[in-house]
């Protein structure tokens, strides 16, 4: 019998952040596929949109008006799934129905006034904007004593769930500290309190050693396939230096971040040459109050594209139920990623 | 200010067959919807598809013939996850890159001949068939040494990612015990410890003492849509009985498992008049040769629709960076499912 190669023979592979698995089939790619074929992102879109409720002077959903706004805007979501004024309260049945009341802070931040751009479209001084904005929002909203987490995050195409096309994000600011965030400063506590170092740190060096899973990095940042990727082309963007969160980068960080995020979204757009659908966003220190120097700053992006511009991976039965599985490996992803051009197909 | 009320207010529930929670936002039902909407699935095919790869005596993407089958017909997945044959294995640097290799065997189920059914067409009696076959696959896979899991699931409809709408489901069957299943062993294994029973057993005589989330019952089953549910109609059944898995279910049981499930996915169908998608799945005890005194067999329907036939809720970013989240209540849900006719609206 050949020798156990994890390019060639089913594996599983640990999520260091969750301490969950994920299982890889590197030979299953080349499977038929006679399912759901997704519509093509429309490419062209106008600069201004009479009817998108997120462009400049025009009225939202709620009835309220956009001012005529030049660089960023940011204003509490018309439909926010949290809310400020929640009652407190408990419910508890024989400990086996468990309810508890979460307030927050629903967020909507628009990127651009530009109704055509996104991220890998515009200049790394607007993108620069946008990280100001998200320092100030983690500061003003985590500053706040009924707010224990601030989740920034962007959903991006049709495809990821976006209600409308026009370039935004979206900060949840609530009153718990979400599940994700708590296996992760879990599993990054249990090995600061072992090793002394953050448990991205030491991940990071080995990848910078091992090259074959890093995509693109500056002098602060390094983006990377990570070895536990669930999405075929999942990214985690690390900093080099070890931050817990982004209120504690210096001007010349945020710069890089700016710069990366650019340079990143870029490669994603050439991948298929459309406007790669994804989900991403960061995860950073709870502000509970509490002392986290375990935790290191980071960006996740979840992108949903297997195969091609219209075929995606499914999370579905198997994943839901058991384990989540991808079928190339994080390796071969990371190369395809590496291969392609800094500039963007349409510029 | 108000009390804090379930069926008003933001709130977390805790699932606890994991021990993770859900975000619910019972006012957010009313938000506007300008993204994607889906295609409807086609309500009309033939009888035989001379395309397709599952009717009987065409030819299968591997080459393979199918027989000329007059019932279920069970064969292995051509383009399998899992492989039996996979080198035993490890990969270890530095306990941040690990991985370890999986074998296994995936095969797939057609539930009839006609390439025109599903579930909720099809009469008990040949549910009852798609039953037996359950049985027979967990007790054979799950007597070989080298399977310690055996996932029994179906993706229903292009939505969820099905390659193929001829009626089938599917077993992976592999050497470990997958992530989900053992987040609910460490629950019902905590529970059962302390005391003597199993955790849905007492779960489920609260259910039918409340009644407001129970969907549909029998003699043997019962669903309900749970108090944690995270995706809008989501199901879970329960055998009243305390059994680990399905190979200890009587005759009488089976019978009963095929009613209910015909039974639940009609009121599916008709919720919007469409055959209705959904990932669906058993969850037993695992095959590794562990007792399991706690394990209380139950399946889970996941389907992804919201608002109607074309609009799916999407699990993307704050769902993926921090808690699953819903719109409308579980009760609410339930309330709507149990307003069905159970007479199919095609039928
Ligand atoms: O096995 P199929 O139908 O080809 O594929 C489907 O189910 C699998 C198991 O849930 C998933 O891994 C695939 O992403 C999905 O498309
Ligand atoms: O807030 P939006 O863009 O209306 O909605 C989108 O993002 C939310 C946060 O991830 C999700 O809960 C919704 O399902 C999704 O459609």
């Amino acid at each position: 019998q050949p020798a156990f190669d994890l390019h060639e023979h089913s594996h599983t592979r640990l999520n260091i952040l969750t301490g969950e698995r994920v299982l890889v089939s590197p030979h299953r790619s080349k499977r038929p596929w006679q399912g759901k074929v997704e519509d093509l992102p429309k490419d062209e879109r106008p600069v201004y949109d009479p009817k998108c409720y997120l462009c400049p002077g025009n009225e939202r959903a709620g009835g309220v008006k956009n001012p005529d706004y030049k660089q960023t805007f940011v204003f509490t979501n018309d439909f926010a799934a949290l809310q400020a004024d929640t009652p407190v309260g408990e419910f508890n049945k024989n400990n086996l129905l468990q309810a508890k009341s979460e307030s927050g802070i629903c967020k909507v931040i628009c990127f651009s006034p530009r109704h055509d751009l996104t991220l890998p479209l515009m200049d790394v001084a607007t993108i620069r904007q946008v990280v100001d904005v998200w320092v100030e929002q983690y500061k003003e909203l985590g500053s706040r004593p009924d707010i224990h987490y601030v989740q920034i995050f962007e959903n991006k195409g049709e495809m990821m769930g976006a209600s409308n096309p026009h370039p935004h994000g979206q900060i949840w600011a609530q009153s718990s500290v979400p599940v994700e965030v708590n296996k992760e400063t879990r599993q990054q506590k249990q090995y600061y309190e072992a090793n002394g170092k953050s448990l991205l740190s030491d991940y990071l060096a080995i990848e910078l050693e091992e090259k074959s899973r890093i995509v693109v990095e500056n002098e602060h940042f390094v983006a990377l396939v990570p070895f536990w990727a669930v999405w075929p082309f999942e990214t985690l963007l690390i900093s080099r230096r070890h931050i817990g969160n982004i209120t504690e980068m210096n001007d010349s960080e945020k710069n890089a971040l700016a710069n990366i995020l650019k340079r990143l979204t870029t490669r994603y757009d050439n991948l298929f040459t459309i406007s790669f659908p994804y989900s991403a966003g960061m995860h950073q220190t709870p502000t509970d109050g509490g002392l986290y120097p375990e935790w290191h700053w980071h960006m996740h992006f979840y992108p949903p594209l297997l195969r091609s511009a219209t075929v995606k991976k499914f999370m579905v039965g198997y994943e839901m139920l058991g384990n989540p599985q991808r079928d190339i490996t994080p390796e071969s992803a990371a190369d395809r990623l590496r291969g392609l051009s800094e500039g963007h197909y349409k510029l």
